[in-house]
């Protein structure tokens, strides 16, 4: 299905629309002004209407825009209406608190296991499997795992990322400290939280 | 101490800047070229000459950059020579995650003490207090805790960010699923972790 073409810019925003948007729906709200997502993302009322409007969101004068049909257009802009599945590799506190964390379920990614070198010392919901990270690339292919989720040390992450290409995996979020980048065969999203930890630390001496 | 104006641009990079060449230096590297610096990062050559000018820092032909000497001058930049005290508000996997987070030591980031209101469900290092909610906007004043890491339900993530900043917290790292703004008085930095997952969704969908 091919989209009306948007701008790297406009996509950039699409996810903090979508989540005010599930906010909003949460709430019980059925509609949303401009303004109003305006001051809850710092962006102009003006910008908000260009960006949705290229979607075919038009707010009506004095009512807004219908959160249900901007909900379900990001749905399928974002890739949100498919399941994916996951495998984390890295079985430490992080690759822990991340096989537990229930913001997934709702994003429609569901972990299928974890892997680790040291089986011992990881623990997992119980209908997530705990396996050696030699059964890994086996896996990947068998279960056709989609997303794989990096928490392993830094020194270990390139390695292990490769690994996962040459798998065919389609997709890595990555939470070691150094930045992965597998070319066009493969999409990356870097959690960078020791640069979120560096800008945190520049904008206090600013003040 | 007045540093020459430095465009908010090239702030953004910095971090970027720091953390690759912390690792030139981990791996023992004494010099760097803009090329090396320019293929890690995915910034050209010609724009990491220009940012890195900005601080003083001026490569020789076919010698490159000093790594201590451009280590020492974004640490000052970033206030990254300065420690701070930090507690954790949210004593849940991923709090507990970041109580043993080891990366925070080499940041000069202290963590003292994990506040939760059920404190049976918490444990941490053993250097890390555990106390009451209801402790904590004393425990701030009392111990000149600069920055509060939440990690906290969404719903109890704002009302702790207004907490903290009547207690006079400088400094939030927000990990809860909703940003906090908390305007001029209190620098914030929101860790959008489901943002990242809805773009590497769309990345995926996009291949």
């Amino acid at each position: 299905m091919e989209q009306k073409q948007i701008s790297l810019n406009v996509i950039a925003r699409l996810p903090k629309y979508y989540r005010y948007l599930q906010e909003c729906h949460e709430s019980g709200a059925n509609k949303v002004s401009s303004s109003n997502i305006s001051s809850a993302l710092g962006i102009t009322a003006s910008q908000v209407r260009q960006d949705l409007s290229n979607f075919g969101g038009f707010g009506q004068q004095g009512y807004g825009y219908d959160v249900q049909f901007l909900l379900e257009k990001l749905r399928n802009i974002l890739g949100l209406n498919e399941t994916h599945k996951a495998i984390i590799v890295g079985g430490g506190r992080i690759g822990q608190a991340l096989s537990s964390y229930s913001g997934f379920i709702k994003e429609n990614v569901i972990i299928k296991a974890v892997f680790d070198v040291e089986l011992s010392h990881v623990s997992a919901p119980k209908d997530i499997e705990i396996l050696h990270v030699a059964e890994m690339p086996e896996y990947v292919k068998r279960e056709n795992i989609d997303i794989a989720i990096i928490s392993t040390q830094k020194e270990f992450a390139l390695s292990v990322a490769e690994t996962l290409k040459n798998a065919g995996i389609k997709a890595i979020w990555n939470f070691a400290p150094i930045d992965i980048n597998l070319g066009d065969d493969v999409a990356v999203e870097n959690i960078n939280m020791s640069e979120s930890l560096f800008r945190l630390s520049y904008k206090m001496k600013k003040k």
